[in-house]
């Protein structure tokens, strides 16, 4: 059977990704079935029962609101309900003082397809014939945003310094002291906590980011899908900062919700206009299940209680267990741990490691062990830098025991590499 | 407050595009907020009470299954959960023998991304250097692709031939005769049933469609999202097709889940294969609440049995009241409507109209009552046709006082035109 001719947008998408790669390893199945399958790899928040209860619970009484299930038969804005924008822009504007309202609040169908309208947006051909890149100031950067550019060559980005806290313990700064702007950037973009190393960049750095995108004229986008205030997976002192220089992502998906799939953007009201002309075209509508229910959490104050008491601290704890084991199963090797500020991350950086952490991974799926390779989140970088293939992304929000397994794996095999 | 600049990708999807006039329509208050509004304008299916409790009860009954609950915390596959893909596929495999199993069924957030996504896997640049665009052969078509692709100009229409079935009653025909494609053809693509004509294109019709597409070594894209089994708005004689030649589009939304946002694709491995790798770029993930209920309701039989006996006869029983409504209001005037074979409207043909659709619709919409301009639908024809001015689409899903209001109100307009 002769495959259809793609395009070549159809070819570099349908191709092998990183997150193809991502993807794939959660659906395949594990090298050896006999044995059980340590999955730190993929993105997956934990299962918490009491924000399952919490969401069920919301989504019947949703259900059971007559105007609601009238609603559920009709397509709803280009943009998200309006009851939901309404929630937010008042909880928001109170609790931080921004001056927003409805109109500065837009809704798609998952903040992975807002940020790609996004990176869109402001980086390509522009109308005066010149092309413009997104500026991530801190590589490593999702891995996620890597083929989402329409360019395929869109970013660029810039390694930070590395700040030491321990033998086993540093933390990444945005080296301001090379970070530039110019005629060529169309925006910066940094997640915050950022996945994959749960660094939180402080509010300072933010800030500093924050003006040197409004001396440029573009914005930038923070994306906040771990932060604050929900769902709250964030281990440092930080604050929510916005202002009309920020275009700011939000998700439910961390909070308990990604099978509904709902992302939020906070912007100047010329940013939600255009994100919903384009959301008209591309997705015509975006549900409105997850914005009813959310908006009941929301009005209510069971979304920001259950973050605060409920998954901050189910994370908190999970992390600190996650870095006692890898402390105990590594030992003296040369390791160190990115401080876990937030998000779902550990961040593991093997110094001077014999092989590339490509081929460890290879060697880990082998054993039914799935970590992610670090190369993937240093896209865009122009100069080579041996630190990316010296990491490992780990996800500590599984099972315990399994998440335990598979270090210990990695700790025989780091210990026959290292010799 | 300055703009950002935008990339010309943001610059034109952000920019007055039908799909967007149609959604500012739908949103914006009337022009007279003491008169009622009368909206024959949007997409909006009938609100069918029967539908909506069959699905709050579908809904109800999956969160109460221990093991859904526990899912709605997980993420996905990026291409649908497997249970709804194994359902659909079992019951068209066994309904209708096509040769079909998961791995041909695709679930996005929504048809119109799904056609997003194709659009463009086959127009636009390809990797040896060509440009391509999908044929579309029969105009008029659905709004919603016009701005679609990536290459601005990706479409190219045929005009159909126009057999008169009585002094006002028409159908446009496939013209065969003039249809052609050649190297730069990436695709076909029809809507069947037709949004915006409710042409049902015939079974010889589709079945010489997929040859021609066969011959050129490239797909038939059929959206068959008012079509069979469901949502099943088809009154015509019509077989539900597939072959190893066509990517066939389904939608939960007229079948009552506009606001779950579940679009379906049926078609071969290696299509599937490269939608579920676009769509984890794109979107990460698909939602999960949608496909879990529709399966519910697929398993039960109940889906096919709501949309043959309450959808069906539903749109059915209120386009032949629709029908009456404009012959009577429009009597002698020199008008037509295409024959109503399926969709949820009818699509008035007005010979000679002294003016284009467009001043008409801006009159009708300074008093309350809104339509489609046929214009919008008519896009990607090489040459000038009169015929693309003098048409209307009327959404005759909604409430039947207000139709026949705005009816009255276009008749007067048309008197007046005609004189």
């Amino acid at each position: 059977m002769s495959h259809f001719r793609l395009s070549s947008f159809g070819t570099r998408y349908a191709g092998d990704t990183g997150i193809s790669e991502l993807m794939s390893d959660i659906s395949s199945p594990p090298a050896d079935p006999a044995q059980p399958l340590c999955m730190l790899g993929g993105g997956n928040p934990a299962i918490i029962p009491e924000l399952s209860e919490a969401w069920a619970e919301a989504t019947r009484a949703t259900l059971e609101d007559p105007g609601f299930r009238r609603l559920v038969g009709a397509y709803d804005s280009h943009i998200g309900p309006e009851g939901f924008r309404d929630a937010l822009a008042e909880r928001f504007s109170s609790d931080y003082g921004w001056p927003i309202s409805r109109r500065n609040v837009g809704l798609v169908n998952g903040s992975q397809l807002a940020v790609f309208y996004l990176v869109n947006m402001f980086s390509g051909m522009f109308p005066d014939g010149s092309r413009k890149r997104i500026l991530l100031p801190l590589a490593p950067e999702y891995v996620g945003y890597a083929d989402q550019g329409l360019d395929p060559d869109c970013f660029r980005s810039q390694r930070p310094t590395i700040e030491m806290l321990g033998t086993h313990s540093f933390k990444y700064r945005v080296d301001f002291s090379a970070l530039r702007t110019d005629e060529s950037t169309g925006a910066l973009l940094v997640s915050r906590p950022t996945n994959p190393s749960g660094n939180v960049v402080t509010d300072a750095e933010v800030l500093h980011l924050a003006a040197m995108a409004r001396e440029a004229g573009v914005p930038l986008i923070l994306d906040n899908a771990y932060g604050l205030p929900f769902p709250g997976i964030l281990f440092a002192e930080a604050t929510p900062i916005w202002n009309e220089d920020i275009i700011l992502c939000m998700s439910l998906s961390k909070i308990g919700l990604p099978a509904l799939r709902t992302g939020i953007v906070i912007a100047r009201e010329d940013v939600i206009d255009a994100l919903a002309a384009t959301n008209a075209i591309v997705s015509l509508a975006t549900g409105s299940v997850g914005p009813a229910v959310a908006e009941r959490l929301l009005r209510s104050g069971e979304l920001l209680r259950l973050s605060r008491e409920v998954v901050q601290p189910c994370y908190r704890a999970k992390s600190l267990r996650a870095q006692q084991i890898i402390a105990e199963a590594l030992g003296e090797l040369p390791w160190a741990l990115h401080a876990s500020e937030g998000a779902i991350f550990l961040w593991l950086w093997l110094r001077d490691l014999p092989v590339p952490t490509r081929e460890l991974y290879r060697r880990l799926k082998a054993r039914n062990v799935l970590v992610l390779p670090g190369e993937h989140f240093f896209f865009g970088l122009e100069e080579d830098w041996p630190h990316a293939r010296e990491c490992l992304r780990l996800n500590y929000a599984g099972d315990e025991a399994l998440f335990a397994r598979g270090v210990g794996i990695l700790a025989e095999e780091l210990r026959a590499l290292y010799g």
